[in-house]
């Protein structure tokens, strides 16, 4: 007899990937059927028209095919040419072969590097490991923190499936801490205290709080004071932080700005609190998700752990060099004075100002919706606005029949997790403007005749 | 306080990769000071020199960098331009976007014309997930089966560490079953039959078999009768089976070839038994270890469970797309009277010949040592041979000292596993040819001396 259904564990069974679920899988089948559909379940902008950046492309390109270094010099800028160089170099045997599991040391320390400079802050390589994404690191660091069933880790509601879903999968306990919708979806410690006393009584062992800033699916920006009473929080509770930092470019609103966990963990002389924080190609702008580059930066953990955190990276031998030297590109862009500056920055504006106009037009135009109301999205590249519902109907019954009714396919906010007795959903920020005011319209009709 | 090693558990404590290992870490000090390393630890081909080919790095650097295509179709051959705008096209949004979580449907459609092709059986692309590498998809079969603590799923002795550690990680339970020596480490019936039996009297519920065709550590490649015989025992023992067969390109030994399991199974009528493969870029003649390209093939599993593997594929959103167009380029070569075709054939024959040539060099120069005997490498890019050693000495000891006083990195025994009692190493037969004989005589000289 084969493999049957019944012979999976709970822990796959269990494990909800809300943004890939049931709703996308009837919006591809509607699409095949010839309906144009509006995708704003996913963050993945390259699948909504945006271009990628063509520093990191021709960089790429000539790290794949580096004859053409000599056999084309004329195609490609100065810098771009050097910047191949230098990294088939520092990658010793170019993108063919394994690196170590780490990822390659050289594209490490221009990590380092890019912290520090953000930062201010000292930041050693030999910390950093290079990721497919940074949904692997995540895993990784979640793997670390569950040593038993009764292991829990603190994740906001709502949140990225990634966390629920590996928790799930590693049979870890999910401890929800509510995000508090009426301040900007901000922190809240009294929130955090309720968690986790009610947590800490149900015989859960609370290991580690993940907090995502910007905020996913929220579109919040943590400020300074935010951060503090986090980092307090954790060292008071005995915590390791994950934070999944990698919206850090994603930041619209004015007077708002990315303050990373590890600037105010060093800044405070912090040494007590193990911080595990991610970044990616995914997002930002230049919205590399299918080439699977991140990062993930530890701080605090002694040398004992991270020998083997780098265990768990050896298993599968790397990241993917590809994604390795995209996130090169993304931590060492061109500098003023080199030959393709100008155009990066052309083109790096003309994405941010895009989506710094969606996010408004999109906010504004839900809120002026009855029955919908829509914090204003700061950053990252969401919109979670909460939505009235008749009597008795549930977010996945309206976010189907909106795909159904206007090709809209967003994701309910049980995916993400919510209040009892509130509804939302989320999409994203990432449509073509025109399709963005589509978007709003079609919501609007929808909205007042879904009964 | 931060994270402590004590916090960590056994799934991750326990688990053990010894390819990347404490040797190994030694052979890069020892590298860092200045001494010659002659790696031998690991699969890695273009570590040591071997050249990606045209073919697949043209492909890869216009589908990253498009622009080429109209900028220098002179710098490439036509079915080089057209293969790239064909996987552009067919990936809809390029290398920059995810993918669907189980792959680009164009390149699984590929993967299922060249299985057909290679095996003559009908082959359907949704059974087919892209994987990173072939590591990815295995550990997403294992995580399938293993539902409980006492779930176990067979694997040879000796064995490619990726299962033990994965299985560690999933705290399933390994079931060991010899691979005999004597007989070219083939599978044998009566070997199965006692490791069955032990495992079902200590009270495991065995679930699955994996087998490694070509075999890793081994060399050995499977006849169709060992490949039914198998079959056979997996069926009357309701076990799914894992076919490892990442090698499938190398075979060296005149008289052997590679017959897939999904070939027999399929031949055979069989219907009771589910069947997991996989294959990968980083082996064969491509040796593109560093892209992570690689799939999953699946037959005799219900809708319903092969719903969860997607499922399980999505948490991580989709395997990296760059190493997905290097699977297509994989399983669609130039054909003959394409542009590309000669030099791809030319390629291709030099590092087939050189590996062929240095595992007869490596084998009959190891077996001329007195104290060591190997069994000849008929395919993968392995030797393993067995040693005579001192009393009280283990083979770690033998693999450290050998690394220390000749600079030769390779992995002991006790990292693949082996019988109690005896003694191997695994050595890649990779590095050029020259230095094949350096091995043999360094190893030979180490061998008589060591005491």
């Amino acid at each position: 007899m084969t493999i049957q259904l019944k012979d999976l564990g709970n822990a796959v069974l269990k494990t909800e990937y809300a943004v890939r679920g049931p709703i996308v899988a009837r919006a591809q089948e509607l699409e095949r059927d010839g309906r144009e559909i509006i995708y704003c379940n996913i963050g993945n902008p390259q699948s909504l028209e945006q271009k990628p950046l063509t520093y990191i492309r021709q960089v790429l390109a000539l790290c794949q095919y580096p004859a053409l270094i000599e056999q084309a010099p004329q195609l490609f800028p100065a810098d771009v040419l050097a910047t191949a160089k230098a990294v088939l170099k520092g990658s010793k045997h170019g993108l063919g072969a394994y690196s170590d599991s780490k990822g390659i040391r050289f594209i490490r320390e221009a990590v380092a590097s890019f912290i520090h400079e953000r930062d201010g802050i000292p930041t050693d390589p030999e910390m950093i490991w290079l990721t497919d994404g940074a949904s692997k690191g995540v895993q990784t660091a979640l793997r670390l923190l569950i040593s038993g069933p009764n292991d829990g880790v603190m994740i906001p509601i709502p949140q990225y499936p990634l966390y629920s879903a590996t928790l799930a999968l590693y049979e870890g306990r999910q401890v929800g801490y509510y995000l508090d919708e009426a301040h900007d979806w901000k922190l809240s410690e009294a929130l955090l205290q309720q968690s986790l006393r009610e947590a800490t009584n149900a015989g859960i062992k609370v290991k580690g709080l993940c907090v995502l800033n910007p905020g996913n699916p929220t579109g919040s920006v943590l400020d300074r004071a935010n951060i503090e009473m986090l980092l307090g929080f954790a060292k008071e509770h005995h915590l390791a932080i994950l934070a999944d930092e990698v919206y850090q470019e994603n930041v619209y609103r004015d007077g708002d700005s990315f303050v990373s966990l590890a600037k105010v963990l060093v800044e405070s002389g912090e040494k007590d609190v193990s911080l595990f924080s991610f970044h990616s190609c995914s997002k930002g702008f230049l919205g590399e998700c299918g080439q699977r580059g991140g990062y993930m930066e530890i701080r605090n953990v002694p040398a004992d752990v991270f020998t083997q955190v780098t265990k768990l990276q050896s298993v599968s031998l790397c990241s993917n060099v590809t994604g390795q030297v995209a996130t090169y590109c993304m931590v060492r862009p061109p500098k003023p004075g080199e030959a393709s500056h100008e155009l990066y920055v052309r083109e790096r504006d003309t994405v941010l100002n895009n989506l710094k106009e969606r996010a408004k037009l999109l906010v504004e135009g839900l809120n002026r919706i009855p029955g919908i109301q829509c914090v204003p999205v700061a950053g990252s590249m969401y919109a979670f606005p909460r939505i009235t519902l008749p009597p008795g109907r549930t977010d996945g019954e309206y976010c189907m029949a909106l795909l159904e009714q206007t090709g809209i396919c967003v994701v309910p906010g049980t995916g993400f997790g919510q209040r009892a007795g509130t509804a939302h959903f989320r999409t994203t920020i990432l449509p073509p403007t025109e399709k963005i005011r589509a978007v709003v319209e079609r919501i609007a009709a929808f909205h007042v005749a879904f009964k």
